[in-house]
């Protein structure tokens, strides 16, 4: 992988900015035609293979459920005008409902309503996957406004036999140990929730598709949880080549990166992240594996226990109370955050390739390190520079137990420091890597 | 093990402060009919088995010493005034006392007197079990109200060839697995040292013994160190069958429950107290074990190494300043303190009895709990509720390492949440105990 | 070893002052006369064994260098003054300068001088090696003073072919393993660094060599860095010896004592160390191994990794201004901060010669501490004195697991009172050495 890879994400936030409005009008679901446009825009940038999974599939304890589509939805009141009208936000609309088409009185309709009265504006974002069932949600200044009246409800919908859909993108690398991206497909108009991670992933997916790469890179576009689970049920066999794992999610708003470490903790992707965190010299916040969250679940269930752990800002935060609702829109999330994301995601990367283990060729005492240049010529020794210590710490601990991201921790030297200074000292043939 | 054993020590502890008060005024040692008056007393709640073994018997490093009866003991001026009277508190005698009946000046009589100058009103109680010795024991304001007078002085003891007596008591549960809880009965007018350990033994034992239980459990009543000492030598081949053990000592005042954990300190018995004292939501103090204080001195000398810990209240709490006084009285000692501990205690019971291993038997991927009604249909996943909770984690760290004592202790929720939870899994077909 | 050693390093601090007086005016290098003027003034006190080392030979990845000695140097302006002169501080000249007589202008003769200007009444001492190179250090103010003129440099020295000096004195003790001191003998008029390890490590060997002793000792008096890879070298097959391992240095100023762990981290040196430290009660410095400092760098490269740490007090402690300048004299450094230091390493070494794992014969229950007169008769146990928590502890612990260090850090006790009560219990035959 080329060192020089940072300056490859120099692309602006502005390109996922672009590519989240497109995305954004979509009503998708876990299943439909929502996700079909979806990963259809998506392979305007990276080559995708698509995967239909026909409904009634047995996926471990689970089953494909059958397919939801959606053409349009309102309530109207006898007056004729559309007092909720799903064209104006299919965020309106319980996603997976039936279709109905039925007069109601109010007390009847307000039977199938969903407001958070804690946040009088803005439209609750809710679903019934598995129970049908079907309803409206709105704000509840909305909610306030409904008078008396017999009302015209709508929802033309379909829930048929067909199939749940997800994209899928392999970049072969020299091994066939696989790093593992996932982001989810399956939420309607909203931003940081999940469209940030879709539009990260795509465009890390573009970025090291132009490399030459040690690892295997595997992305996955999926549906929530019953896509995970499907994709976990069909690619059981490979799944042991999964050596890192990210799920991507809710990383476009204004809070620090957020990591949530694999089930086992203190796997590789758990020390890599967070040294790159470290490193970065930004604010960033560790949280330890819950068995919630996202698909990291399913990766973390004990049967597979991947090491995968969760990449995010406002998840897990404590701070995104706009979290599945009609404010996680282009207001919370913004160009400056993704590229943010982006770039951590990128020295993930550079970590993941760089990392290794090298032994020191010159074990007993230390080399000559000024016969070589590399040491100053007058010397008192009162200061000690950076890279003198970066070659005294990767030469003392070089012994074959210590990667160079074990000794970038335990020197407390970025990885940056300690993978240039490694080059140095095997051009000069004091060090190899085994 | 029923669950609703809680419901069970709703037995007041008042009916352990009437036991106690039955008890108070036998005086006590490690040997002689003080303690078979004790141990008949206690009969009366519990099947114990008395055990008389003679003077002389070999015990490890140690013999039987010779049988200690008291009747009488007085000093009296030449008026005919008792000016210190055994009657009145069995702690005058400094217990072990050789018989006396001789005049004594009051220079030659005060070589005999013990006091506590730093607390004027109270009674020392002192001992001198292994050197052959006189004594009367005193407050400081009658010390000083002595006049030099010639004083007849009458000890009535016998220290005579006789036996060493204890109680013990055993209850056969499903396995041979043991759990031991020992207090001593050689201390004399003393409410919490040692009469609260007592008490409380006396009523768990009677608690359980009504009860189906997987654990065998036995109760010992013995005199502290040569009592335990004598046990252990006689019953040296079966205490490798002892997983969990509590000394219960000075567990009737108002300080805090305090453990002070087992020589290994990381025993099931240690974990499970700790957790149950967690749970509790009161304050507590956990100790490091040190090789001095009661029984678990012994039980835990190099040689038996034994999961046993001391539950305890005001030893070792740096706040019981009456230790070994007359202060150590109904002032004292409370029932609420009494009936704390014995919840406590029988809590911890419930947690020895209910800790088990199971294994998810759906552990690739989560299994799909919405279609067994065990979660919500209308989606948001905003709160987690404590149930929700539950669930995830027992399914998720059920892979045949975790206990659901670990499983508790790794989510912070409550060992009965998770056990309430786990039966709830069980019933459905969701989890197994291994 | 003799207990009373205590009292025999009340030699008092003058004596190692008076000898640091002795060897202050030498010019000493790593390399040539200097050294063997020094080495012969040590062998006064013990008696060393001299080692030459031919130039070109063959170390490691370095090679021993040409030898270097100087007669006189001085810089002289057109009046025939001498501007810097040699015979007033051997720092004034870069040590290692080759031979030079020239006359130059000021603005040549500048390229030649170094001067601290943050310090500018102090000279600075520098060293080129390995680099033929020539100059002067001299204070700032010295500096500012001189006029454009045309000067008179001479530098009378030498750089042939020649050999490397070290000392070595080896104590043979019971065992053949090894306590290793080592300090280096390089340097010119500085007191602290690095007379202060020179004079402490020469009486150390004083003292001890009138010992009868379990362990052998080795004094090594070497050019630093060079003076250990040489040693190294030419004794490699016989390191595996050396289980312990001091540097000293920098160890007369009035910071406090400061040790820095071997590379290991955790070996016995480490712990014995830092237990002396503790137990003095005075205030001290842990660090942890950093592959820079002295020759504990070689001693720990990762193809020895001997348990070597570092004795200082100036050295890694932030507090030593004077370092490598000519500030570092008899202002800073004290009899009675060397008298500190070599009492503590009189003190380590009482603890390497005396720790050791013993066994309680009687394993099974505590024994009877009364009937041997080692506990109270009367008894109320309310207060526990030192010497009883030391025995309990002894007897509690020695199950063949624990050293006396073991217990004595377990236990917050000095090493004293546990090995003075292990005499004890050894003379009552309640514990035997394994």
């Amino acid at each position: 992988m080329d060192k020089d890879i940072l300056e490859i994400n120099e692309i602006s936030g502005s390109k996922m900015y672009d590519l989240m409005k497109e995305l954004y009008p979509i009503c998708r679901s876990i299943t439909g035609d929502g996700v079909r446009q979806t990963l259809k825009i998506i392979s305007k940038h990276i080559q995708l293979s698509i995967h239909e999974v026909p409904t009634g599939t047995k996926v471990f304890d689970w089953t494909v459920p059958k397919e939801w589509n959606i053409r349009d939805a309102y309530v109207k009141n006898s007056k004729g005008d559309k007092v909720i009208d799903f064209k104006k936000s299919n965020l309106h609309v319980l996603n997976y409902s039936i279709p109905v088409n039925k007069k109601l009185t109010l007390e009847e309709l307000r039977e199938h309503l969903y407001t958070l009265p804690e946040y009088p504006d803005w439209i609750p974002y809710l679903t019934s996957y598995y129970n049908e069932n079907w309803g409206f949600c709105l704000s509840q200044k909305d909610y306030d406004k409904l008078k008396d009246d017999m009302y015209e409800v709508v929802i033309d919908s379909s829930l048929e036999e067909g199939s749940l859909t997800y994209g899928e993108y392999y970049i072969k690398g020299e091994t066939e140990e696989e790093v593992l991206f996932t982001c989810y497909v399956c939420h309607p108009s909203m931003c940081n929730d999940n469209l940030s991670g879709i539009v990260v992933l795509t465009y890390i997916a573009q970025i090291i598709s132009k490399l030459k790469l040690k690892k295997s890179y595997r992305f996955l576009f999926i549906p929530e949880t019953i896509g995970s689970i499907t994709w976990l049920s069909r690619n059981e066999k490979n799944v042991s080549n999964i050596k890192y794992g990210l799920v991507v999610t809710c990383c476009g708003d204004n809070n620090p990166v957020l990591y949530k470490k694999s089930r086992m903790g203190n796997t590789e992707i758990d020390n890599i992240v967070q040294k790159v965190l470290l490193d970065s010299k930004q604010n960033y916040t560790i949280k330890e594996f819950v068995p919630w969250g996202s698909d990291e679940r399913q990766f973390c269930s004990p049967g597979f226990n991947l090491p995968v752990g969760c990449l995010t800002r406002g998840l897990f935060s404590g701070n995104f109370e706009k979290y599945h609702t009609s404010a996680d829109n282009f207001e919370l999330v913004k160009p400056e955050y993704l590229k943010d994301t982006l770039e951590k995601c990128i020295e993930i990367i550079y970590v993941i390739e760089n990392n290794a283990t090298y032994i020191n060729l010159n074990p007993k005492c230390e080399p000559q390190l000024g016969k070589r240049g590399l040491y100053r010529a007058i010397g008192s020794q009162k200061k000690l520079l950076t890279s003198h210590a970066a070659m005294f710490w990767i030469l003392n601990k070089s012994d074959g137990n210590n990667s160079l991201l074990d000794i970038a921790n335990h020197s407390g030297l970025s990885f940056r420091e300690i993978k240039n200074t490694a080059d140095l000292l095997v051009k000069e043939k004091l060090l190899k890597e085994i």
